[in-house]
């Protein structure tokens, strides 16, 4: 059974698909059809967006769900005239939210991930440059503006999670991927023992990690599973024998790591 | 007059924050002090957050709001013991969701930011993976796999935005920035010509340009205003003459940046 779901907002519509396919991974037996409509902040694309979820209505012969943050009402009532069923955030908990915190909405559109101040945009802008500059081991000078360094082995999701914390919290991550040589060592490098308060491993299936470098080197010895699951032992008994924190990123996606680690090491987050 | 917010998660806490965001963007004339209380999975991580809750409002006296999106109901019914002013988003919308689509929620916890498919975890980190490889013009013999080539005077916003379409949404966005040399010739760099269809142009403000620029590199040639002027007025002109569709950065957030684009050309998203 076909059903389309739609996101709709007159924003980049971020807040709608987050809490859209929150309630909708409740219903893991039915495979949705998922359409996002961004910046729907007129009444011409309002009505443009019930043309279309009517028509999807006909060919799905289903009633679409639609997701709306759309903060102007008369959009809003647009938007309802459709057949959908519609989740409707702000009529649900924009009025009651007046009413607690004694003030009136301003119902201004697409605040939410606007830009709000220039100081936190600069803040955002410099970790993502940090992410960049300290990734791959590649210097490591600048380690002490670090608010943490991921370490691992090479492909074992260091890079993502660190660009990752400084886009969506300007957490300044940096990465360092332990090499044959450090793993041979069995120790930490040297160049990381002063900062040893800052590092967090991150350790990985063995055989996910082959089937991550074998898109990269395909049919290499960097790629064969007897390579990832020497690298995966060695470096597991080493975060044991060095008592360094670590998570396996196996199992968890790139938000779920940024934010454990985040939680777990208390760091202080530039942006909200 | 303080008031404190919270987000509370049996997960990530990503669609707590964009809700509650959304939300109190809404009411500008109020500072809130934002709390995000994520992996909220167990009765004692509940009551812990209850504690917390309470000291709060002791201290702000002002019961805080809390905005919840934790699945379980024993864990939420912790929560609401709390005194705090709740907009409780599973409880709004769950149940009448499940009666439109005729199906139990399997009331499962943390699943809307977890791994879904192993595809789309390879997606994901194959377009960080393309962004980073292809920033910055270092190399250019992979656009023709780019979805999306970003272009624009040094520090207009190529990177992040490249970054974060990457991230979010698994699009393979490349950029090139616009050199000195390619300003005084006054045209497109030859190099970019046979990718026409993917160029999108990014330009900024000349005061907020040199500002960032300062950062870098203070007090420079580069970081002046006048060069500044100079480059912004330059690319404007090559934009229009050369008809590529542009975005003025200045105004808007890194998230609007890229979805705006992504809407403008209808570039496919491999993730949802």
């Amino acid at each position: 059974m076909k059903r389309t779901a739609f996101f709709i907002s007159d924003g980049t519509g971020i807040t709608a698909e987050a809490l859209g396919n929150s309630l909708l991974a409740q219903f893991g037996s039915i495979a949705f059809n998922k359409v996002t409509l961004p910046y729907i902040d007129s009444i011409e694309k309002a009505v443009a967006a019930v043309d279309m979820i009517d028509q999807v209505m006909e060919e799905d012969g289903q009633r679409p769900i639609v997701f709306d943050t759309v903060v102007d009402e008369a959009t809003r009532e647009v938007i309802s005239t459709s057949g959908a069923y519609k989740i409707d955030v702000f009529s649900a908990f924009l009025k009651p939210l007046e009413l607690e915190l004694g003030s009136h909405s301003s119902y201004s559109v697409g605040k939410s991930h606007a830009i709000n101040e220039v100081t936190s945009y600069m803040d955002r802008i410099e970790s993502v440059n940090f992410a960049i500059d300290n990734d791959d081991g590649a210097r490591t000078q600048h380690y002490h503006k670090a608010d943490i360094i991921l370490t691992g082995v090479s492909r074992c999701g260091k890079t993502p999670s660190c660009l990752y914390m400084a886009l969506q919290f300007g957490v300044r991550a940096a990465n360092y991927p332990l090499t044959d040589e450090d793993l041979a060592s069995d120790k930490l490098p040297e160049t990381l023992l002063p900062y040893r308060d800052k590092l967090y491993g991150l350790t990985i299936d063995p055989f996910q990690l082959a089937s991550i470098r074998h898109e990269r080197r395909p049919n290499s010895r960097y790629s064969s599973l007897d390579q990832c699951e020497d690298e995966v032992r060695i470096v597991e008994r080493m975060f044991r024998t060095e008592k360094l924190p670590h998570i396996n990123t196996t199992l968890f996606s790139i938000e779920e790591i940024a934010t454990r680690i985040i939680a777990e090491r208390g760091l202080e987050r530039r942006l909200n």
